[in-house]
Formats: C-alpha cells, structure tokens, sequence
C-alpha cells in the first residue's frame, strides 16, 4: 500500500472505494487529522462520534469512541503509519499507541477483525479524488467487514464530511 | 517506542536489553539490514537462518526462516515500520508486507504471540551502545518470549554478530 500510489487492492482480502469530491484535499486532510473537524462527520448518523484523540505521527495514537443510537459506546484503538500532509494516510488496527500489537484475545464490544487503511488525496480538476483502502488478514475479516456495511458506511461518512466542509468554505469570515 | 528515544519499558509488557559492543554501529547496521550479513549470526547455533528477505523501508518485508537442530522450519514474516540508517530499525509481527495484518488464527508452528522489536545504535566510546527492545499485547505474551529464552537468545545472537563483524574488520583487503 506505502511508497507504492498504484495499489492494487486484492479482491480476497481489501475493500476499496474512490470517488470524486468537489473540496480541495487541505480540506479533506483537515477533516481527518484534527478531533474538532472529524468528529461531526466520522459516523453515519445516527450514530456518532462522541471521543477522539489523534497524535499525529508514525507510531501515534489514533482513537475514536463511536455511540450508538442506542446509546452503547465502542472504543476504537489504532496506530498511524504514514502521515504524509495533504496526500497519505495510513494507520491499522493491529497495533496502539507506540506500535503495540493489538491483545488478540476478544472483550466484548471489541471489532474481530483487524485491518489497516488508507486515504489517499489527489488533487483533480478543482477538487479532489478521494481513495481510501482497507487491507484485511484473511477473507473472514474482508467478508465480515463488508457485511456490517463497509461501502455504505464509509460512503455516508465522506457525505457528512463533503457537507461540513463546503458549509465551512462558505460561511462568512 | 519511535520518536522517543527515552522510552521506558514497561516491565510487565516488554523486555529489553542493552550493551556496549566494541564495534562501530555501521557494521551492526549492517548486519541487521543485509541477508548476506544477517543469516550468519541472526539465530544462536545450533539454530540456523536458512533464508532471509529484507524491503528496507516502511511497510516492506522482513522474513526469515530458522531452522531447529532436528530440521524443522520457522517462517517469521514481519514489517518494518521505522528505518533510521545507523539509528533505529523498528519492526512487528503483528503486520506482514504492505501493513497487512497478520492473520490471529494459530497454524501449526507459529509463534502464538505478537511483537514489535526495535534495535537502537548509538555511538560510545569507540563502538555502539547497542539497545533491543521487544513490546508486547500483554502480559502473556511477555512471559512467553521470556520463557523462550529472549535474553539468552538475543543475547548469544549478537555474541555471534560481534565476532563475526570483528572478523570483517580484521579481515586483509
């Protein structure tokens, strides 16, 4: 996935999606790299994004706490990888704060899978083209990815956070 | 463990150990970043490391295979996560080539925990302060590298590397 933008995800194990937005990449980047403009839009409502702790380096944690509508709270615990500003960024779950490996043994409430992921930026033709990837272990973690609704959920984040973002470029300085 | 070069092991998760060798950090380097320079030394005879594949950068492989005294094969498949030349050569079992992470399912003749090892050179008085450092889950897999032998092991392995970048030293050109 690193040092190498032509990516070929692996249909087996990856789940990909791209698109193209009408927000220029700073905004995107933003968008992901500080808790104040990722927790709007980080889940689909009416879930929401009530935590977040982002410490901006390779081997740095990167948290978040979903809520549920029904008001349950899932902790998610990951690491950065690469932080490359306005382009690349890649953090897993297989490993916390400090490059940690992950304690494979499963509490309740935790994820059974792990998975590392990427968004990557390209600026185009006044916007951007928005890549993000997600990398599994084995096709059991691919599958039960996709099924609690990987393409959807993503795709209604990057909604929230297109929405967010113009209303941002808009409002009156 | 990165960008803090005064990290404190956790007692209860890591193990470390440090030395001062009378050889400069280049070769020790060396020896850790190249198969031809790795295999010689890498596990303590009679163990031997019967093949070796290093990607020297983030995200790239690292996998060796040792082979017991009675025959028998251990694959070691990791990712490197941080290479400082001379400084600092992080890498984890948790994720395999290109971040992936490796699959938690046992197979027969796996190690059954995860870990992130780093090397730390420093120059000293006329050779290398030389710092290994493993972190851990959890406490379990702690006690089980320990049981392993981690300190003798790592211990009589860089034994091994010292000599022979001695001999390299020494060696008529």
């Amino acid at each position: 996935m690193n040092a190498n933008p032509t990516y070929q995800p692996d249909s087996r194990l990856d789940l990909q999606f791209e698109r193209i937005i009408d927000v220029p990449k700073e905004l995107v980047w933003k968008a992901w790299t500080s808790p104040e403009h990722l927790m709007p839009w980080f889940c689909p409502l009416p879930w929401t994004t009530i935590d977040c702790e982002i410490d901006l380096r390779p081997g740095g944690m990167f948290r978040t706490v979903m809520r549920s509508p029904e008001g349950q709270e899932f902790p998610n615990i990951g690491c950065y990888l690469e932080v490359i500003e306005n382009e690349r960024l890649v953090w897993t779950s297989a490993l916390g704060p400090g490059y940690r490996p992950t304690p494979t043994t499963t509490h309740e409430g935790t994820v059974d899978f792990l998975f590392t992921a990427s968004i990557e930026l390209a600026s185009h033709a006044g916007g951007t083209k928005y890549t993000a990837t997600v990398i599994h272990a084995d096709e059991a973690g691919r599958k039960k990815h996709a099924e609690m609704g990987f393409h959807d959920g993503w795709g209604k984040a990057l909604d929230q956070l297109v929405a967010l973002a113009k209303k941002n470029i808009n409002r009156p300085r």
